[in-house]
């Protein structure tokens, strides 16, 4: 028995996210459907992430255990030719066989784009969140600040999701900034469920002085949902690559 | 009467092209078709270009006229309403009765993005070119030099197509590189059918040694299409600019 590990692009607008569903395409049902044309065997993979509906990945990582002769390096171009175009194994390889995408990550980076202009976006609609009102850069920049570190991100998350602890460590999140589109990148040791749509939400707030800069820390340490900003759309994230 | 001017954004994915057809979707007769709802009377707009199948613009340009009592900056927020996602009205104003959107135009600007990587892309797949093979960036560069001023260029465009003649002016091109992303700008006074398409592609098969970056001075002396590169993809083509 072999392990493959997959690293995996997608454009996550025509899916209902990546895990497997009952009435709804997803990203991983796609990807095992492709994998089971060639091994001709039954095939269950796991993912790094769970992305909702719309969020997209440049980095994804999974991986599943098969029998099959095909050799590791192979499945790339054998999946690719199965799957649609807005699916892409970007890497196949065989990796030990204790390796589990998602236990065995430590840490992952993600990017949020932010399309700031008064007028309508249609290209890259898909891609972006779109801000009409002027976003305080600078501001923006120096609330990313207050996030760094090892703090509890309980009012970042989803309420409902279950998860032994809300502590996490961001190591890096920051700013980047061309014309109209503004970049968020956050790495952390680990996500809770919909923390980074919620930070860009918070920082949007920030730019649009609704929340205050200076309040950052504190909303963090009162760990209270409704302090914090709103879970800005699927559309403007992306998976950009898990670490191990 | 007025004569108001628009500048529309569009994601040409899924639209046969800017000019109205009679069996498929176009992006003229989805702007009319949205302008006639405010009017409440028969409209014809004129574009600047006849963009195909695929092709995005950032700022194309159209023209309409109307005896309507809507005030002309009122006209981008009214049609946005009655548009889909995927078209964009960015502005609108009053212009004099002799401006026409395509014959009054000085010059315009298109973009070509090319992906020059090995791996199958997902993300902005319909929003470029793909290219496999390693593109030699600093050769295409200097192809880029030979193309610019007055010349003839009938062997850049699609044969069939009927114009006075085939000499425009180049006023610049250049490529910008961003990792694996190559962007081609191209400036000039007018196009040829195709002819940025087919100067892609020429600059592609520069970039892959299949056409020598000495040899663009001849191509373009000799006029003949069949030594011009192929006509790159419509996914990488957007019209950005369009001057008066």
């Amino acid at each position: 028995m072999k392990n493959i590990k997959l690293t995996i692009e997608y454009d996550g607008s025509n899916y209902a996210g990546w895990q497997r569903q009952n009435n709804h395409l997803t990203i991983q049902e796609c990807i095992e459907n492709s994998i089971e044309k060639i091994v001709k065997e039954k095939v269950s993979i796991t993912g790094s992430s769970r992305t909702d509906a719309g969020v997209h990945a440049k980095g994804m990582v999974a991986n599943f255990k098969t029998d099959s002769s095909v050799p590791p390096e192979r499945f790339r171009e054998a999946i690719n030719t199965k799957l649609p175009d807005d699916i892409a194994i970007i890497k196949s390889e065989e990796v030990p066989l204790d390796f589990h995408a998602r236990y065995s990550s430590k840490g992952k980076t993600y990017c949020y784009t932010i399309i700031n202009r008064y007028e309508k976006v249609a290209i890259f609609r898909n891609y972006s969140c779109h801000v009409r009102d002027k976003l305080n850069f600078s501001d923006m920049e120096e609330a990313c600040k207050d996030f760094i570190g090892k703090h509890d991100f309980k009012a970042f998350k989803t309420s409902g999701s279950s998860v032994k602890t809300s502590i996490r460590t961001i190591s890096d999140l920051h700013l980047e900034k061309d014309g109209e589109i503004i970049k968020l990148y956050i790495t952390a040791d680990g996500f809770l469920y919909n923390m980074v749509r919620i930070i860009a939400g918070t920082l949007i707030e920030v730019g649009l002085g609704k929340i205050k800069k200076e309040d950052i820390k504190s909303i963090i340490n009162l760990g209270k949902r409704e302090d914090a900003g709103f879970c800005a759309p699927s559309t403007g994230l992306v998976l950009e690559k898990v670490y191990y």
